[in-house]
């Protein structure tokens, strides 16, 4: 699976000016650079890491874009997204691997779900409740961007109703209120089985963990990540100026 | 696969007493509980979340260890590990995902390569670059314990020679000096795909980047990540008195 | 007043060894080194930076202790202490000077007291709230030992009575409860002057914003302060291990 | 001294509004508010609290500006400044108190000249040796509106030719090759006293340590305080969704 496909997303990297464009083929059937227009039909096919010349016959190198690319700088956000510095502790803590069932509430963007859908691979599925279908739509409009929508089920629905899953391998929830549907969450998740939970302000996580305090929950934490970048100059070397101070905090329990 | 395996890390869960044990049945065929004994063979093929009981008739909760759990509590170092926080993220920004092949070099204890492992699944492969026969021999160990050394390829060899592939998804190094290595990465790489190196000093960073420079990569980024734990008190939430200030700082860079 | 005197505390340093020892000589008439024993008799009167012999006639250098040696390493403890990083912050926000006259509750073990004593200078006054006797003989004593208990006004009273100041400088809070007088504290307070108060918990910060709200306070901020320490080993600089995470969040407002 | 002097910088607070400008009034004699001019003649020699009307007799509160208010709205700046964060810890580990003779090179923009000038007060002295008089012209200028300018000797001058003193309570250098003048800061030192650096890079952390470990300086300490910020609505508290990440690295070490 080294060719580009015609729903991928892809980088145009200028080597004389040492520029990169990230373009979504579906998206941009034509894509008008300084030195000329690609044809998105040009580059369907090509092994990844060959030369595309625009009509004016500039060159181009054809890159694949990371799902950290994706999510970043192509995903079509109608709302906060799930940061990849968070999403990814979340995958690895919910212990999602291939072939794994994850459930999880509100789609939001499809950021957090593309990450989960990323790591079940082609045997796994990924069930998400969200009750605003504007959010389905556009999520699964990204999805289906980076190949990743058919290991997705959608539910439109509140999960006030509940889940109708009883054997998920993980449960993740974004939602405002998590925790009036805990009990919901601990029915839909296998015994021993993760909770995860993302909530951005600190009056979330002290109602959340009164609702896990009453609950056959064990291994509860409360943690934020960090991410900090440094400016990449060897001679100068120090921290970037500024850098987000916060996305979230993350809650994690196991269903006992 | 909801059954218990005899390579299985398991917890032992006492509801009583709201105290649980981290038990890899392989290390462990006899544990002695302070409700007498519980035999591996009595825990074998049970359902994941079942009861077992001590030979005094004493109930326990046999439930799954995490990926997490295992790198945290179980794990046999014979190294620093790069732990779950810089595992989750490294995994994301290099794209691994179920069948891709990845090169890593060295294997340390094992925990890079079990998170690598993990994600690229049945139809993947990670190759590994450990010139100390000792660590490989631990590290294989512990991926045993997780069902996850035949995903693993252990080269014992110096990669100053250069590695063999050169068709690798991603390529990360955890090694003293990462500068002398690049080269090889690089030819070891697809077009386009990602370098990770993970370093503790910042004269290390100096160093790769004085490297990275010269080399057609691009997107090259420095960075840490922070953890930072709160007290689940809900009543009086605040963060850890005290926290890990530095693991390791992780640079990434790709292909072109 | 570069003389040593009695109530001094000072630094024994061993060039050889490069070893040293922050001792209080009130505490220690007679402090015995491995070199054998030093006169506190024998080092008051002396120049700072003079040697100074134990019995057996092994010189050490006498050396000045700063406020933060003695708050980190001297301080009589039997609370909870404010540390440097977040008292030289709140002196700083809460324009503490020389001749001010500033109001703090509770006295605690003294450091937040000695850093406002330090700073109001000779012309300045500290007057100290505080309930508990032993608390204020503790910190007197701590006081005593930097010189500067003479500034100082200890009150053992409890605040739900009010100040009896109505042109303090800057009034500062560290008590469970400040939401409970933070109406006393404006009134104590000079018009247009900082209100600061410390709390270990984010409920603290909600009910104290929740009282600041309805008062005629400006400029109200709630932030922390994290300080991270490096190894300073030139040829592998990196940050220390573990850090603390949280002392205390801080909260300033100005009355209007 | 609570009247407004002619030099202050002050707030002009609109209560119905709820907004506040801070105003110097050397460089402002006339003020345009959005109700009206408010001529700075008119404030001067008012009680701090008290109202002054605009000409249209719009009512405003005149309050006292801190010394962070006015470094951090009001210091015309020509350098990056050292912030109150650093500033204020800085001070407190130089052990920074009234009647002390400070040294610092250069004087940048006169924050750091400022937080000394303040705390060392009426009976002591700041000696700053700067070689671009430009900088001097401005920094005084900035401490003249803080009425602190008289206790700041400005030394137009190229330190590499060394200091005039030996006699300084402490050392401050905030220059780009700090390294080269640690010997001179060693000779203008008090036995026992601190020297403070602050730097932004790493490189010049490792430099500054290689240099530090051939002297006669114990307790060497290199960190870095980072301030975060929370939003301050306590129905939803949160930290600010960015912060500064870096202004710089500060070493400290002690003259033996």
């Amino acid at each position: 699976m080294n060719k580009v496909k015609k729903e991928d997303t892809v980088i145009f990297y200028d080597r004389e000016k040492d520029k990169k464009y990230f373009i979504n083929l579906a998206l941009t059937p034509k894509f008008g650079t300084e030195h000329g227009i690609i044809e998105a039909e040009n580059v369907i096919g090509l092994e990844y890491g060959s030369e595309v010349k625009t009509h004016k016959g500039y060159p181009y190198l054809v890159l694949p874009a990371t799902l950290h690319d994706f999510i970043m700088y192509k995903l079509n956000r109608l709302t906060q997204i799930v940061y990849p510095k968070d999403a990814a502790y979340i995958a690895l803590r919910l212990d999602v691997k291939p072939g794994d069932k994850i459930i999880e509430s509100g789609i939001g963007s499809g950021a957090m779900t593309a990450v989960f859908a990323h790591i079940v691979g082609e045997n796994g599925k990924v069930i998400s409740y969200e009750k605003r279908e504007e959010f389905i739509r556009n999520a699964l409009s990204n999805l289906r961007k980076l190949g990743l929508d058919h290991r997705v089920t959608a539910k439109n629905r509140d999960i006030a109703e509940g889940f109708d899953e009883t054997d998920a391998d993980a449960v993740f929830l974004d939602v405002r209120e998590p925790w009036l549907y805990i009990e919901h969450a601990y029915r839909a998740l296998k015994k021993g089985r993760m909770l995860g939970i993302l909530v951005p302000t600190v009056n979330q996580i002290i109602k959340t963990l009164e609702k896990l305090e009453n609950m056959p929950f064990i291994d509860v934490e409360v943690l934020e990540i960090l991410l900090r970048h440094y400016k990449t100059v060897p001679e100068r070397l120090r921290p970037e100026d500024r850098m987000p101070a916060h996305t979230a905090f993350l809650i994690f329990a196991r269903k006992v």
